[in-house]
């Protein structure tokens, strides 16, 4: 039995991972020592806080089984509390890492960062409300789009395109108050459950409804308008990207798709690029468009291939 | 620190998120006061009762790593009591939340109820075996169907495929026993786990296979054979939904393919409509049918371009 | 209140569950006496083990959130060590369902297993570290491929694809090592989590990239250069199988594509077939590609219907 | 490894104790089919149940970490609604175990005891404030009463004489309201974490406090006035039970000490029957009392044995 | 911040740490390497154990609040066939250290090991139905012997005698089979949870109860006969060890006392060394024995005095 | 069902609640808003700790079940890093605490207490490896003092004196510390477990043994000396306290007993104030003791009382 205790060769596996990562430090010009105890988000931790605010937000809903209205108001302050002060943590856990490279001292960064943190915070909390109300226009969507839906309490109890919506406006907000990985982190908690991968940049206007779902992806700069549906499969992504000098993906500008009000897009279709779907426009199942389109067009597969024909 | 205690202004927000749910409900044509403790069913009991379920039925290969042969019926029938238990409970919450606008008085609809709620549970139970003879065809077909399955054990541990057949089969008995929202959760607890998205309402025949199956979508009045193979990111869809005179999509009727015996759909095949893919066909990748194939039909999309072509 | 305890007759149900078992295990060729306590793999004690694999690979942005860099070499050691153990089970569980056919007496199989499983977890720890390095650089490839990546950090923490290359590396690893199942768990747990199904036999080089990653499939034969790029729905499949004399699909010959180094495939491409995709190539969105590629083609979908026009 | 599969002989012993059980079953009386469902409470349940009130009663120092002060309502708030949902469902349980004999049909049963169960709990949530304010002069007995003490909130959180004495004025509460099952389960909880066995029918005034206290049995019939100060290892028992004509010990009537206003009670003490402490007297360590005592007695061991000794 | 990562000099600590337990080991006589994996029992791994067993044996009172007699003997074969084959692994280690010293070789026994270990347990699983039956003698007796108990199922519950005699009962039977250690953690989880401290070799007939029990010490050499009586804070001890030559405290005779049938022990008696209280007896409370007692004897502290006086 | 949402009148007993709360503090002292968000230690949070910290100080026998030599140090380091960092936590709240009547600035007080609280578990740190070799003295103790031990293994997994013991040495180091607070946590941690109460002030040698256990009192100026041994319900406690003008009881000063080198002290036995127990002396069981013994005293009740008869 004696040979069990040398199982593994701990020890040099364990040294050999430290060359590993040092290795890959030094690659990547981060010095060992500077960092200490520098921690980063948690996604476990955004997954609770992300369900708590779906309670509250829904509380008869997505809360608890069996609240009832008159503790309504005790359960929504509470869940809003803990999920509040959760996230004010991992809040600060960003902007610190954020901050890594500052110059500043400690204690200027963190009285600095504290300030800002709360500020952030309460803003988000402030703009709960709102967001509740903007929500409620996309269950409706969602409720008068599916002709399978029996109840707007079975579409935010079931549908995944809700979930991903609730998620994208929470996220949103955080992106657009500068906690841009805590917002990719929620976006990324829906996409795995639904796989429908919305980036938290992009801006989404009322009554939004996404049936199905699966294999969605929008992108970081897309804007859509109000009253909006879409199918599975759909893409709103960028072009290809010209690389830089350097052999490098260029970064930042507008490169996704503009959606107009009232447009509807079959499952599959792929728009790529900053173009423009005018309002009222309806692109057809598994459509390849990388052109604007007017408004009121009615554009299918079919006379995509027959414009190209006559083109010829 | 006293300025600590007014952080999120905790009473503010409560009520605003208050008078949010007062707006929505009222605009949905809810008194707020009539529904009291009214109580909805809940995603993550459905998902434990789920897991039961599934290791009653295969209990060697989906229950406790160590249970014996000598053990299974015990194990069986503690399990399925406590599923059952918890299904009732479930049921009733569904049941009573779709009477909630019933004119009976509180004590005749609950006695009613509870008759009809315990009756459905019954011949659920009571249908598993059936059910379980019905799977091992399932398994069959995907062992038999994939050049890469070592054996019929493999299948039912790692195919995403196989998760979401058993989810459906037990989502479709209960879709048909009147209980439509558990039938939903049930599906789209599959759906999350796989990326398939199965209506509870679609009719499949025995020895039905999906591969890989992310991005399927099989819509609720689709009718599936026996013998069916179908690979990943296969619609069976419906067509645009003529809206009625209110602009509202008009619901219910039969909108989803007729699939007969025999035939397989390779990745991404899109089908859309009340149509009919005869016996023994095979549709290939990325095709786009909107039109009936007749028996024994070898369809792809290079035929269908060289059919449009022949038109032209 | 007596005719509670009748609700569910288990023992019926029970007995008919038995009875379906005995039928499956009968038609299946299995002699229930010989089977005993044998046990499968569990696919909860995966998750964990891979959980903590990922911590142990990259503890200061994938383990606990309070690691200092202090703290780093015990935190590995320790996680390893609970990891492997767990992990020798698991492999231990394997190799005896797959010796279950043996005519080995149970002592010499015991004793050989054990020996066998043993050095295979003590390879699969020795590589731990080359894995690692490995890994490193797809998380650069991730980091300058994808225009929204803000850090290596937040590329860790929030990309699927990243969770499915390690998942897939420490899948290809066991997979190569004898334990088929155990690897093609693995993969499942990040399918599930990602939508991206890369069978654990598919062999990748370094500076592999999947973004979004919804969709993706790649084949069991298939072989991947470096530094290779690519977008959500890509299929890497085989064609159509075909059915031997008894009309089962044949199993085990290479019928996936190759990609060469330096390849670019974009949303979903349908590539099928051993096919040769050459280096420096890029693959359009929605390409449908059945031949061979020579080296550097830039191929879209447009100039495939254009070929097809001029060959006609 | 056969047989492994016949380690348990499950089958013979799950019959054996069910013959042991049937045997039980009708040597006690009770037929078998007769009792359906019934259930009985949980400890478990109960466990909780407490654990919520005591946050709720003291809610910033036995409620969450991190609570404040602007969210202490909506904590109280939610706690109390689930911890009295949860009572009120224990408390259902009991009432009709209570009622297994009885002659009512189910219906009226049913009825009765729900408005019963409910209009117990309603009282016993209406009198918490009241319980609140006598368990603060608990506390500040506690303080005043040990020289260790170094504030208020140590003693909440660490003394368990203060433990006891909370679970004990609720359990007193649910004792007087028919509800003895419940009342003697949270009794139990504290004496298993205290060794302080205070029976829930003792009837105990205002600022009491228990030091240390392992080993101090208070019995059902006890009466404690204001003020009284009590050491480990006291007891107020009752002297021999005289056996009834069946051999069977006598129950019901008063048989415990009556203990007056500013008593205190020294360690090890023994104090049995129905006898009375007089106001302001001191029993000294390991007394051993069974005659009643004059108002501001002082008796220690050495006055009882010099008391012998003089009437010898 | 960079100080942050030396806070606790950790490597040193750890390094320190282990130079005490090689002193520790070397003072010891233990030859570090000999003893590889070595594995003791673990605590909490019994204490789930004892917890199924208690609902196996009692199912309607400590078994699921839900539980139906339909489904009884499910939840009774499937719970004792996890709580055995855990006991299993349990008593495999309990027997591995127990032979840790052994000249055999580690596959001789290996071998001898796991039979025994296999038919302990099975001896243990075969004793339960006796068990129970004997068990249901102690709820009587506490039922009969407390005038404040309502009910057979209330003493189940909330006695925590009966749970010290359920431990002791199961405790005995592993003590008395070779597994001193895992009886002894199973007497010290019912000691700490009840202050009852009955060490597992005590000897104990039929109808025992113990009212109130903290503080009771019952030794391993004690031998208790049928329908006993125990209160609180009773000892049943051993007198003084004479130190051997060596200055060590002898081990192993008889020198607990022996308790006839129908004694009755009130509440602090403190009884020493291997003497005999005689069938009927009623011992005193807080008397102080280290003689035998005749068959019938009264004793009191009272009488004891007298008797010391009027033999002076 | 629509009463059924004003069951418990929630507002009016949250309102009561506060109303109660608002006098406690006024009458305490209190002003509401000056305590903002303070927090106390948890009780949870340090029993963690003290778990984890046993497992790093006995590694193989209170550590994890499976771990073996090669990886202790791992399994020492990473959990000695985790219990630490959350005694840190638990450290800064204590510290905040009692600082909370402090008139420095917040940030001064904040930068100093972090300081101080980092400084304090540095020391407690580096002291635990002394710890370990103290209490590898009270482990041997218990194996020499108790002729039914049978392994120095088995005294450290089952006698609650051990734990009792650990828990002391570590809870004493805290206390001198100047952290009473999670000291006296630490102390009944411990207390609730075993029965045995030693204040953590108390200071107590090498080699100490407590048998049993159940009910030992050691009060916070007792001063044990070495190779000392107790059994259960030994008291060493205070005399009673003379109250001082205002009718408080005094506080601080020496007030419990000296117990010198190599005394044994039988069951029950109570000592009460400053007095001096000789070294070598023998205090028998429930002896009642109020004056100094010299040394090599052998002391018994018999002789006790013989002593009194020849002072009358």
């Amino acid at each position: 039995m004696s040979e069990r205790s040398s199982h593994w060769q701990l020890h040099t596996i364990v040294s050999q991972l430290r060359t590993a990562r040092d290795q890959w430090r030094t690659q990547n010009g981060r010095v060992s020592g500077e960092q200490g105890g520098r921690e980063l988000p948690s996604r476990a931790a955004m997954a609770e806080i992300l369900e708590a605010l779906c309670g509250a937000l829904f509380p008869m809903r997505l809360g608890p089984v069996d609240l009832r209205e008159e503790s309504e108001d005790f359960y929504v302050g509470h869940t809003l509390d803990v999920a509040l002060n959760a996230l004010l943590a991992q809040a600060r856990l960003e902007l610190r890492y954020a901050a890594r490279h500052s110059a500043a001292t400690d204690h200027q960064l963190d009285t600095e960062l504290e300030a800002k943190t709360i500020s952030i915070i309460q803003d988000f909390a402030l703009a709960l409300p709102g967001l509740r109300s903007l929500l409620d226009t996309d269950v409706l969507a969602a409720y008068h789009g599916d002709p399978a839906a029996r109840s707007v309490d079975e579409v935010l109890l079931c549908y995944p395109g809700i979930l991903a919506v609730i998620h994208h406006r929470l996220a949103h907000h955080l992106y657009r108050a500068g906690l841009p990985l805590l917002a990719r982190i929620s976006a990324e908690i829906a996409h795995s459950a639904t796989g429908i991968d919305i980036h938290p940049g992009a801006q989404i206007g009322r009554s939004f409804f996404i049936d199905h779902g699966t294999g969605v992806v929008i992108g970081e700069t897309a804007i859509i308008g109000e009253r909006v549906r879409i199918y599975q499969a759909v893409t709103l992504g960028a072009k290809r990207f010209p690389a830089d000098e350097d052999g490098q993906l260029q970064k930042g500008h507008p490169r996704h798709p503009i959606v107009e009000d009232d447009v509807v897009i079959y499952a599959g279709a792929t728009i790529l690029g900053r173009i423009t779907i005018g309002k009222g426009s309806t692109i057809g199942g598994n459509v390849w468009l990388t052109r604007s389109v007017p408004a009121g067009c009615n554009l299918t597969q079919a006379n995509l291939q027959h414009d190209d024909g006559t083109q010829k």
